[in-house]
């Protein structure tokens, strides 16, 4: 049985992953016939927005403790996973990937990663293993690849396009329901929730890519 | 298109709605041409458990707060829904149905339901229009409609059983890929991680109560 990495970085769209990518990986996977492993960094979120309202609150959460909500408690610490241990990586989006996993959201194309993030990534790309990337977490990825020309999709978003490419991404027009394949780098990804309009047609793109990088590894 | 109301209760297994079973809920329902209707109740959540390592801890949140995380801000206060607005309701597990919605978890068969979750629940029955419950979600049934005589699973779970015959409930053991009708009240059931194993089964026994839930509203 396959094993996948799923980085997870919080617990909801605007703080957090991407819920509905989150779950639709994990599904995705299990009916694949691969097992998840999911993961997470050990830190303080960026801030916790309050979901009804929209609006940044004064709470502190952690996220691996939020990210263990859409484990159901089976998460490991980033840091604690290696890429001899995993075949393949997923990244699902979200703010989180923008915002704890990274500071893209603030810095853009002079963004810092998570070191424990970066390493996972990096490592998986040089053991030429495939990592997978949905919304914006491609950008996240270009910035950890930066020297290796990646080739990603984030669906149409001008400004995010305009970044990736300021970091050395090569980026491609993508649908929600399609994927996009760097060959050399085995990177896989799909624009989602950039794009959306609903769950279904994120849920097209998200197995696709999950064929993709099982059919990689 | 129909309008199902999807009632959640916060954003977890531990402390709210378990969240892959309301994913699998809004995505069978947009596959299905169904407009998702996310509601919940303005209402603290009974505690706050972190589901890393499983014990309670003081923060206070709240249920529609934490709930709008997986309707990605899309959602009602329940009692600003009426029967008269949707054509069928579905009710995702986890312990928040056990523990904001009710405190079933606390009181068993004694349990107070939320009055506005009861009179929605109620309406839509006296309406003839079809509930669907999922997990423990329909132990929180059998004590609203404990007049109706409702015919429910959830798995096999010797406890919970008890404490649903002991209401009036009628339960019928059922397994995780696998849904239940109760023909006269338009219940449909099915026991998701009650029973587990994992993510695929689950979506099964969710996939086919959507569809039950469409075909009878």
């Amino acid at each position: 049985m396959k094993k996948i990495g799923v980085l997870l970085s919080g617990c909801g769209v605007y703080d957090g992953v991407e819920i509905h990518e989150a779950v639709i990986t994990l599904l995705a996977l299990d009916r694949n016939g691969a097992e998840a492993v999911c993961m997470a960094p050990d830190i303080e979120q960026h801030h916790v927005v309050n979901h009804l309202n929209g609006e940044p609150s004064e709470e502190k959460r952690n996220v691996i403790v939020e990210s263990a909500r859409i484990a159901r408690g089976n998460i490991k610490n980033v840091k604690d996973v290696n890429a001899i241990d995993i075949d393949g990586l997923i990244l699902p989006g979200g703010s989180g990937a923008a915002k704890n996993l990274s500071n893209f959201a603030l810095k853009g194309k002079e963004a810092d990663i998570n070191p424990d993030v970066a390493k996972i990534v990096r490592d998986m790309v040089d053991a030429n293993k495939p990592v997978g990337a949905i919304c914006i977490s491609p950008a996240i990825l270009c910035k950890i690849l930066e020297d290796k020309n990646p080739e990603v999709t984030i669906g149409n978003d001008f400004g995010t396009i305009e970044t990736i490419e300021e970091i050395g991404g090569i980026h491609v027009v993508c649908a929600v329901d399609q994927i996009h394949v760097d060959q050399a780098n085995k990177l896989i990804t799909t624009p989602a929730y950039m794009l959306g309009p609903g769950i279904k047609e994120v849920a097209k793109g998200i197995e696709k890519l999950v064929e993709a990088v099982l059919k990689y590894s």
